[in-house]
This record gives C-alpha cells, structure tokens and sequence, in this order.
C-alpha cells in the first residue's frame, strides 16, 4: 500500500474516532443533567457545553505544544509554549511518511482533553460556581494535563520508562478524577447529603432516562476513544488491532453491567440502576489503559472487576463524607488506578511497578496542583455558592432559569 | 487495488457499522422509556442496558460459533457449541485473502442479536420481571437467533434451499417479533389496557420526546445495520452497492412516515404521532431483507407499504387483545414478514414460495421455543409483576426508585 | 493510489458525512421540542420528522434535477425537471473517474435540504398548522432551495461570477433563514410573546437538556456537514483540508460558545444558557461557508463574531415584534450572511462584492418566493392556529395528546 492511502486512511480514522469521542462530552453532559436535582439542571449544561469549548482554546493556544513539542529538551517532563499550527508542509509536497494531516491528531487530542474536564463537573455540581470552575478547566486543560500528558504520550521521563497507558485509564481518567476528587475535598459535600451523624442521605438524580442516554453515547464514543488511540490504520495488522479493540471495549462494559447486576441483587437485595450505568463506564475506564492485549474473555474480566471496584469506591466516598455528585472518582478514578495496574496482566512487556509509578506520579502532581488551585480559587474569587443560592438551586440563584416548565395549558 | 487495502477497507466499515448498530441500543432505549408510563421507566432502562450487556456475552460464550461454525456438518441445521475467538493468523503473516479482521466481524454480528433481544423488551414492558426477562434474553441471544441464523446466514438449510435476507427483516426483526409476541400471549396485557368489554383502552407515553429521540438514532443506526450487511467496501462495485443501500433505507423510512402520516389523517381524522414514528420503522424493517435490488421509488413503496401493514397490525392485535406497549410486533414482525415477502418483486434470483418458507421455518421454530421458555419461566419463577406491583409501577417495586424527581427548590 | 481506491473512499466518505447530517435532524428536533412550551411539544416532533420524509421524496422526485442537471442550458438559472436515477454505468464497468458512487452525492445532497427546511420549522413554532407547513416544506425542498442551488453548486450564473460558499452558509442556512423569516412576517407572533406596549415576553422552554442535547448533536453533525463539503477524500491534499475543516468547525463552535457566554455576563450581568447554546451553533453557521481557508485562530473569531452578530439579532428581532421561538433567524440568517461575507477576509480568491450578490440575490429569490407561498397558503388553507387552540396548544388542539404524561403510580 502506497504511503498516500496509508495517510488518507490514517486521518480518516482519526477525524472519525475523534468525532465520535467529542460526542462524549454530549454522554457527560446527559448523564449529569440527570444525576442533579431539577434545580440545577441548567448550570451542568452550561459548565459542561463552555468546558468542551474551553478545552480546546486551551489545548491550542498552550496545551498541545505543552504536551508534544520539545519534550525531549526538557528533560522529559513537559513541552514548548506555543500556539499550536499545523505542519503538513511535507505531506503537501508530497512525501507522506508523517503518517496522517497533523490537524487530525490535534483534533484527536483536543477532544481527550476534553474528557478528562467533563469528568469534573460532575463530581462537583450542585454546590460550585460556575466562573470558578471554567477557570480551573482553563488550568487542567491547558497546563495540567498537558505536563502529565508529556511525561508518557509526549515521549517524557515514564514513557522512556516503559509506562504504558494506551488510551488513558490514567492520563485521561484518573487524571480527571484526581482533579475531581481535590476539588470535592476543597469544596465540602453538599448541603444535606451526609445527616447529623455523619450518614450519607441518597439524593436522587431528577432524570434517569437523561443519564441512561450519557451512559449509551459514552459508550458509543469510547469506540473512538479507545479504537482511535491505535493511531494508526495503515496496515492488516492495525485493522486487526483496532477490531479486537472495538470487541474487548465493548466487553469490558459489559462486563462492569452484568458484575454490578449481580453484585447489586447479591449485595443490597435489589438491582440499582444508576450503579449499573456507573459499571458500565467502570467497565470502559478499566479497559482503557490496554484495550489491545487482553483476550475477550479476559476483558469481560477486567471491566467486570471494575464494576465491583467503583461499588467499593462509591462506599468509600461515603464513608470518608465525600460527595460525588454523579459517582466519577469510583468510576474514573478508581478504575483508571485498576486499569493501569492491571495492564501487567495481560501484556507481558508492561511492568507492575512501572505501572504503580505512573499512578503515583501522575495522581500526585495532578492532585496537588489541583488542591493548590482549588484552595487559591477558594481563597481569593470563592468557589462556593451560598448555602441560600445553593438551596435554591444554581438554575435560578447563578443564572436565573429554571430548566424544565412543564405546564400544559388550558386543555 | 491490493488484498491489504481490501482488508483494512472492509474492516473499517464492519466496525463503523457495527459502531452506528450498537448505537441502535440507545434507540430502542428511549423508544420503550419514551412509551411506558412514568412509572416504568426506571425498569425499562435497566432491561435495555442489561440486555446488551447480556447478548454480547452470550454470543461470545456460545451464539457466535453455533450460528457460524460447522453448520454444514450438522446437516444445514445448526453450528458447533464454543468460545468465540478471532482467526487472524492468516492476515498476521500477511495473507489477507480472508478479507478482514474476524473481530470486526463477530462485533457486526454482535451488535445484530442485540437487535433482535431489544425488540422483546418494548413488547412486555411494564409488567413482566426483570430476571426472568433476562434469563429469556441470555437464551435467544445464545441459543434461538443462532440457530436460526445457522440456517440462513450460517450457510445452512435454508440458504442452500436460495432463501434471501439481505439484512435480517427475518433473522433479526421477525425473529425479535415471534419472541415478543409469545411472550405477549403468555404474559398477558397490562392491567387496565382492556375494559371490561374487551376493547383497548388507549395507554399514552410518558414522554415523547424520548419517543422521536429513539426514532431518530434507530433511523440513523439502520445505515449501519443494512449499509454494512453489504459485508465488504472493498470494490467500487461494494461502494455502488452501499450507496444505493443508504438511499434506499432512507427512503423506505420516508416511506413509512408519509403514507402513515396521510393514512392516519384520513382513517383517524388526526395525525397520529407514535404511529408515524412506528411508520419510520416500519419502512426501515420493511427494506431489510432487501436494500439493495430495489430502485429509490420502489423503496418508497415499499416502506410506504410496510407502514399501512403496521397500522393493520396495531388494530389486529388490539382486536386479538395482545398487548404491545411500544408497537413492536407490528414494526418488526409484521413488517419483517412483509419485507422478506416482497424480496421476489424487485430481486428475481429470490422465489416467493422460498421466501414463504423460510418466513414460516423460522417463524415457527421462534415462536414454538420462546413459548415453551415463557411457559416453564411461568410455572417455575414466575414471569409477571403481582397486581400489586403493577398498579405501583415496576420501578419502585421492582428496584425501589423512581426514574424522575422534578421539584424545583425554594426558588 | 488507483481510480478504484479513491472511487471507494469518497463514496464512503460521503456516506458517513451524510449519515451525521442526516442525525442533524434529531438535533434540530431536540433543540425545538425543548424551546417550545410543554404544550406545543408532540406537533413539533411530528413537524420534524415529517419534513425530513418530505424533503427525501421531494429531492428525488424534483429536486435534484432542479439543482445539478442541465443548468447551464437554462443560463444558469435552474435545471431540468425529472426523478433522480442512479447513473453508475461507467463504473460498473470499470471505469472509475466519476469519483464516487452517484447515489452518495445524492444522499449527500438530500440531507443538506432537509436541514434548510429543519431551520423553518423552529422560527414558526406553537402556531402554524401541520399541513400547510409540510406543503411549504415540500415547495421549498422540492424548488425554492434547488433554483438557488442551481446558480452556485449546480454551477450556474453565480458559481460563474465567482460566488463562494464552501459549505452552504448561505446556500442552507441563509435560505432556510429567510424562508423563516418570511413566514414568521405572515404568520405573526404568538399571543404573548409581545405586552401591550409591544415589549418581548419572555417565553422559556420546557425543556433545556433536550435544547442542549440537540446543540451537541448538531455540533457533530456539522463535522460531516462541512467535513463532507470537500466532496473528495481522494488524495493526501484532500485528507489534510477535512482535517483542517474538522478543527475549524469545531473552533468556530467554541468561539461562538465563548464570545457569548462573556458577553451575556457582561451585558447582561448573567449568563444565558440558551444564547450560549445557540452560541455554539452561531458559531458554526459563520464557519460553514469557509471552513477550510482560515486559520485556526481565525475560525475561533469568525465564530466568537458570529455569537456576537447572533445576539444583536436576537435584540433585533424583538425589537420589530418578529417572533422565532428559537432563534433560528439570528443564527441561520445573520450568521449565514456574516459568514459568507467573510469568506474574503481570509480566502483572498473570494470578492466581497461577489458574495454581496450572492447573499441578496439568493435572499431576494428566496424570501420573495417564500413570502408568496406563505401569503397564498394564508389566503386559500389557513397557515394558523384559531387563537383558542392556539391557547390550548396545538398537541392538544391539533393531534389530541400530550407529548409528556408524569405520574408516578400509587406508591
């Protein structure tokens, strides 16, 4: 096959998987406009339309250079400032050997990004300014993540290490969860959600439709998520991969539903519904940091380990007074340390001491610049709504709607 | 062009495809959340999720090989018991002569028996018991639509005999039909859906929105669902084909939506909106078997057709007191009859009496299976929510919630 | 890389561009069944999906021949009459420089149609009746949007002076706009949408997720919309323009988001979750008609100027008692024009004056013709609602039921 067809299928299969990942963000959006009270609908959907396009401002104004150029000169440890350009000069005249049209990856890229911000929110709704937090995603998308990106996908100090992390249980996931979960620690729990004694009170989600929807188009997307970062479609042996990608993908959701089914019946005596979702995206989350070597079966494994792993973490929150909002640090936190952890399973180069660094490097720095910025936010601009603004609703005290009016004349 | 470019081709559709399919999952979702009452919803949302979840497994564990392996020596009748695993040793040392990846293949065929077990749930929503519902599932996933689809797609009796099914209005809509309507007549109506002198009484939808949602992504994953039953984008010939199969199924659903737009006006004196919805379904079940040989204007008609046959079968099955909740058996097996039927009038390699056949075959041996499950279901766990539970709604009794909380705070 | 390899993959090129363009519908469905009261919701969706079926069958049976055969035998300004027919004998014999599959470009073509009529339907929203609306609808797809086609994609008077509009700023988004804009002249407003003293009420709609989740799958869509506007994924070159179309179009989206998100904070002291959703889409109307000359930067502010020009419509509007239940005038019409008029502004192969005539040529023809429709339509059938239904709302009034039934059982 020729160097051109191999270009042109290359960024068709990027601009495809990347468009199917920035529907991802439409999944985040749904599944927590459903997990919030009424009241505070329309804010989610505001944070959550302004941090995608936050995201990739960011991601091209500082963050891709960041996170790819001149990682090298640094030691390995992050990249140039720069506005990111595309730089298909040679492809233009010609010679196709970089593989793809650079744009495409910068859009492949932007749209990762993005995810690891929509996780965010979620955890924190409900009780969070919105100016607040698009300056924080400004930060996690535009510095944040870029430098820990650097250390292995930009080619820095863990990737020489042999750290392995193929579409970002911890680079994407983990990473929005450490960020989440300072944030959640810095902010407090929501009015009402723990009781007198320190017990947690379930606050039931207005929609549950909304959020089964997010959990599909999450689903949906991660097919691009995880079968795009094979990066490359130019040879047998990459359709091959990406295949078995889409198949262990695929089973790793399932597994984390049907594990989480069985457990919620074994366990509470009752199936529940929004934790079956949450096993679901376990079950992706958990396969993502090597969709490629496991064997279908042994991916039903993982994702279904998964799903038993963000039960643990839902308990845990509780426990430690943690409010999470839509259950993100059990479901991308958690299962992106398990799915690091467990790549070593599967993958025979991978090592699992190597693994456990990355987790710690990457969710140490992400989780002290984010409780840095945090208590920063907190103590200079505030973070937090009144506890009157927060009662009300952040519909009508932030930004003065309501997001539902159900009324049906005069018939 | 060479074997490899062919390959990776052919690959990437199975998988984008497949991909547009799955998606279908989150059609039959809100289709079925959008038409049950409020009350139902929470537990119709758990099926369709737990479903998916449940086919993929099964079809891994054992549906995939007794649906395509051995089925020549078991006599055209059904494949051999085993684990599904990919065969990609030829293309890894670089003998693409299979054509593609066999991964994306058994993930296309996945998505397919998802299909069918979705049908079933729309059906018996509202009444019948989660675990039993998939316990039913795991069995016409692994067993009933494998052998069925032994006989046909497997390469076995039937398709030596010359019967034709292009996409599956047979294998996988009639099939998910006869499931359904078994489970009908075993289960019995929803209380209340028939008055004391048997006539129906009109039960609405909690939200229809989620109705027209669900019909959109159907109608948008069926491009998927018939484009890639073309199997192969590797010759131009493949391309004419696929393209003509996207106007086609696009036509055959404008089809149905405006003939059961005019047909409504006229019979009922108002248009009827659920039943245009059902009428793009209908045209897109209808043009399954065959996509392909059809001109774009016979698509038309033919859709058109399937249209006026399912608002036939709503009235027949209100007259025969089965109760459908979301339409189901007139959309899929209605439909999938007629389509299969009408293959002869533009494909003249297909014969009616083949046709018919086939229709009947599988038609019966579905039907007689899923009644005999429904039945001992019945008499050993029991299959059917007491009265009790039903007049509550599924979700709070079944799994203890409810899908929504609208309250809008103190604002 | 051979005629058949390029022959494939823009056929599928333009299959899956056209597939997300085609689930524009659903977003455009959304987005109005969330601006419109609780009330109007059912008729909303039936006007939907009904004028996607009427624009299939009306660019099959007229349409495209209007648009792209045989113009210039009539001076450039329209085509022939006559059903669309495949025309792949060339390459069913071997020879592949047509390109791709005619019945792709067909596909293609159609759903961009349908999205001009989607646009009209939006602006007239809770007054207008059913059946007068799909009559316009089919008078617009079927002759009003293929006569302006003509002079530019069919390669007719305009496209002959040089005109440019990449993706159809003006060609789809300014035709539907002035269509709408017609319309709403005729029909007036909804009683209430203006006080006695002729000051705007406002009227929120009833359902914002529903509004948000239509955005972010318009915003998907779009990629194949002005993806697949290359019309070719042939060469190296064209893979490098799509990607850079992919990245514009999406930054063209977040600048509208952002432009508007700051300035209702600043003008308004609040944000406006509606306006920044119809931000985003602002956005992307600027974009359409040249997605591929400007930098990434650029694309950023042509659509952070088109949020602003959206908003200055929107105030506009109100202030000449136009009603747009969802502001489909400033985001379609005034971004269309906006984006076609800039085109010059980077693309230095493009005349301001040239565009100028364009966007008044095509307005005129188009709001001229539309007005006569409306006009006649009002004067013969009627194009709204009594007041009292009106009142009562057209689901009730019009299709007697309610898209939304909440009731939750006796539990």
């Amino acid at each position: 096959m020729n160097d051109e067809t191999v270009f042109i299928l290359n960024t068709l299969f990027f601009l495809f998987s990347g468009a199917l990942v920035m529907f991802m963000a439409a999944g985040f959006t749904l599944l927590e406009s459903g997990m919030v009270r009424s009241k505070s609908v329309a804010v989610i959907l505001t944070k959550n339309i302004a941090l995608y396009a936050v995201a990739g401002v960011m991601f091209y104004l500082i963050g891709y250079h960041l996170m790819y150029r001149g990682v090298a000169a640094h030691d390995g440890l992050f990249g140039t400032f720069g506005l990111w350009r595309p730089d298909d000069a040679a492809a233009a005249s010609g010679d196709f050997s970089a593989g793809f049209a650079t744009t495409a990856d910068w859009f492949f890229q932007m749209v990762f990004v993005a995810t690891a911000a929509s996780i965010v929110s979620g955890t924190l709704a409900e009780r969070i300014k919105i100016w607040p937090f698009l300056l924080f995603t400004a930060l996690l998308t535009g510095v944040l993540y870029p430098v820990t990106g650097s250390w292995v996908w930009g080619g820095g100090w863990l990737d020489a290490l042999g750290f392995t992390d193929f579409a970002g249980s911890t680079m994407v996931h983990a990473v929005g969860g450490w960020a989440a979960l300072s944030g959640a620690i810095v902010l407090g729990a929501r009015r009402g959600r723990f009781d007198a004694v320190g017990k947690a009170v379930p606050i039931p989600g207005n929609s549950l439709p909304q959020v089964a929807l997010g959990t599909f188009i999450l689903w949906l997307g991660w097919f691009g998520f995880n079968g795009g970062s094979q990066l490359s479609l130019g040879s047998g042996a990459d359709a091959i991969a990406v295949a078995r990608i889409f198949a262990n993908t695929n089973m790793a959701a399932a597994g984390g539903v049907l594990f989480v089914l069985i457990a919620s019946q074994l366990f509470y005596k009752r199936i529940d519904l929004p934790q079956i979702l949450n096993g679901a995206l376990a079950g992706l989350v958990s396969i993502t940091a090597d969709p490629l070597t496991p064997e279908i079966g042994q991916a039903l494994l993982i994702g279904g380990a998964g799903g038993l792993l963000m039960m643990a973490g839902v308990k845990a929150l509780e426990r430690l007074k943690i409010d999470d909002v839509v259950g993100a640090i059990p479901v991308h936190l958690v299962c992106g340390i398990w799915g690091t952890l467990a790549v070593p399973l599967t993958d025979s180069d991978a090592h699992f001491a190597t693994q456990l660094l990355g987790v710690l490097a990457i969710g140490g720095f992400t989780s002290l610049c984010s409780a840095g910025i945090w208590l920063a936010l907190k103590a200079t601009v505030g973070i937090r709504l009144h506890w009157a603004e927060e009662d009300r609703g952040g519909d009508l005290s932030e930004i003065g709607l309501r997001a539902y009016h159900f009324d049906f004349g005069t018939g």
